[in-house]
């Protein structure tokens, strides 16, 4: 049974209570968002048999703190087993909800076991990514893909127990077209997205992650692996944002959201890319209505092109508008984005940046103990206590490098010393 | 004349071309916004005559590109002139539209004809920074203030040519009672509004700034130096924004706007300080209503308080959206803020991050030119050319850091290699 089913049947499962407590929400309110299918708790069935406990349980939806993903993996052009140990060990001590493991160079099968048996918090993959990369491997573009070879690495990897998966089943040979009739000034942005579209446009066959979807949903079904409907059509340039590409495909995903509702399967719907600031609202509203509520996994979005080198604050601006009105869900993006695999130290800052934005959302959108530790915090700035403040500050080594401790007895910092106008403040009673 | 008495008279000075021309506005747009207020000029007169035309002349307001600034200057804690020299190179090379000189530590008026003497964008004070430390080194509390101490310094810093000063004028006796009945968590955050507030509750009398604020237009009007309403009630905490204090300082301001304006003085208005996702475009529109659209001056906005050592980033969020909803000069925050006096390298993150926001907003805002610099960087990038990309990003060294070049002649980076979606997309033709 799958853990939609459960709810159904009123058996609350163990992850649901640890949700609940987590949020401080109701058991309840967790079990009807899965059912209605606006929450979703990736937890793959055959790692809960043999996993204990130590694991977090991470609930994704309406109604619940803005969750953050970390985006690890090798390239062909970088493949050190080790540094991807690192990557998942920052992210998830930086705050990544879950991390995704989107290697495509070296032993992808020995990389994935390290992620999967060193990870606390959710794992995720692009199935077709590893199926690229066999095909590559025997000398053959994707165009040489197997459709089976591809079902068979999707259930391989739920069987080892990954958590969600992203598949681009929205780019049907309709929305390629619809592309393809298009004046985008980036085209496909999308990897997995790149791959089916060579895929299709070579073989003149349906995406069979489109065709064969009833597949897809007896393997999520079987391992309850949660399914991420991939935008492979995503804008990459603010010039393509919102396009007629980018919302058919959409609207193909809204449709798949209800037969995989109908199976009991968990299911979210990633969205873009790049957005200018005054279309997130409308790209985040347009999601949800489409996709009847489901969580909503953006990636950044980011408001400009222009700032290569500096991208996870890009992504946090636009994370932080998109979760301010409802998505529940960012992934990362790195300061290295479109210019070099990320590195541990481009991880770090990225879920850094990501966590501001969720959580400056969170403020807004009531989460339960969001403003609260504002609050606290302010509290503690007021009274010049330092370590109060440490203690709840989002990155305690980076605020001990930059408040040097020798002047924790003065009680001020370098920015005013004796100038301080909370010490003033204090001073006249305000 | 002050620039706007030209204007009126139909003299249109120099400075309202070069404005007109970097804008890609025309002259009459940019002379008009000077006469109606929404637009000002900073530009001491006894700087224009004495300096040539090296010098940017910027414009700040509405329909014009969103100006940033950078803050530099020592603390009592750290004192090094050549840091201070290097702080206002790094803001200038990395973008800032205007710096201001905020020092308290060391020999003022060396700093400060320093930062005069190597600047090539409009320079800002808060003068009575220097009374505070002039007082202070006398031995006394800001509270043995004399007022025509007051008056004096703020002539001495327009005679050497300062263009544009932050007075507190709108934080009045009325306005410290209502803060003092309310229930604020962080108080008083600003240190010049501390300073005065100081004064005004052991002197009982009302903010000489605002009580003798003919004086203080009389100085401006002499030099046109642009006054900017500082909000010495600023909420300093997410748990303070928007309340009564805050509002009751704008509406004065507001008043004093007008006064400003009868005079032919360029006056525009500061604004918070931390402000909830939610709260930042009332923000933006109550401050455009109250002081009938003088050019607005936001420092940050924060959308959180928690994310000390990252505060570029919560700023970089907040001043996108405030600048997206009318904004018209973005106040930078360092990495350093709330923990230390920005380094030379908080500077440079500080204006990085505060440029992103800028041109973001300037993407929806309308302004010329903004989304024409997406396009053609997406064009390079789609077009794997870096180079391209390169002489239009942001960031120049930091891209050539994160993009080694022996992988220039492949067309690729490490994030992809030969999966690059662009790549697939390209032979694909979409």
């Amino acid at each position: 049974m799958t853990i939609i089913e459960k709810c159904i049947q009123n058996k609350i499962p163990e992850e649901v209570k640890k949700v609940a407590q987590e949020e401080k929400q109701p058991v309840e309110f967790i079990a009807k968002g899965l059912v209605e299918g606006t929450i979703v708790i990736p937890c793959n069935i055959s790692k809960l048999q043999t996993t204990n406990y130590k694991l977090r349980i991470v609930g994704i939806g309406k109604g619940l703190r803005t969750k953050i993903n970390a985006n690890i993996g090798t390239s062909p052009q970088r493949i050190n087993l080790e540094e991807e140990k690192g990557k998942l060990q920052v992210a998830i001590k930086y705050g990544a909800d879950a991390v995704m493991d989107l290697s495509t160079g070296g032993n992808l099968r020995e990389i994935r076991k390290m992620v999967l048996e060193n990870s606390t918090v959710p794992i995720g993959t692009v199935p077709i990514y590893q199926v690229a990369c066999e095909v590559s491997q025997k000398g053959f573009a994707i165009s040489g893909m197997d459709i089976d070879h591809l079902f068979e690495i999707i259930e391989e990897q739920a069987n080892e127990g990954v958590d969600f998966m992203t598949v681009h089943c929205g780019l049907t040979r309709k929305n390629l077209a619809i592309l393809k009739k298009s004046k985008r000034v980036a085209g496909i942005v999308s990897r997995g997205g790149a791959f089916l579209a060579q895929w299709m446009n070579i073989n003149k066959k349906e995406n069979p992650l489109y065709e064969h979807f009833d597949r897809l949903l007896d393997i999520a079904y079987n391992y309850d692996v949660t399914l991420s409907l991939g935008d492979g059509l995503r804008p990459g340039a603010i010039a393509d944002a919102t396009d007629s590409a980018q919302v058919a495909e959409l609207s193909v995903l809204g449709e798949l959201v209800k037969r995989a509702r109908q199976r009991r399967v968990q299911v979210m719907v990633e969205g873009p890319g790049h957005i200018p600031l005054d279309q997130i609202e409308k790209n985040v509203r347009l999601a949800k209505k489409l996709t009847a509520n489901a969580p909503f996994y953006v990636l950044g979005p980011l408001v400009t092109d222009v700032a290569a080198g500096y991208d996870h604050i890009v992504g946090a601006i636009g994370g932080a508008m998109a979760a301010m009105y409802g998505a529940d869900f960012l992934c990362y993006v790195t300061p290295g984005e479109h210019l070099r695999l990320p590195t541990v130290e481009d991880v770090r800052e990225g879920v850094i940046a990501s966590r501001i934005a969720a959580h400056s959302a969170d403020i807004v959108k009531g989460v339960k103990g969001a403003k609260e530790w504002d609050e606290k915090f302010s509290h503690f700035r007021k009274d010049l206590d330092w370590q109060g403040q440490e203690s709840l500050t989002l990155d305690k080594e980076k605020f001990r490098k930059f408040h040097p401790e020798k002047l924790n007895g003065a009680k001020i910092c370098t920015m005013c010393g004796k100038y301080c106008a909370l010490k003033i403040s204090t001073e006249i009673g305000v």
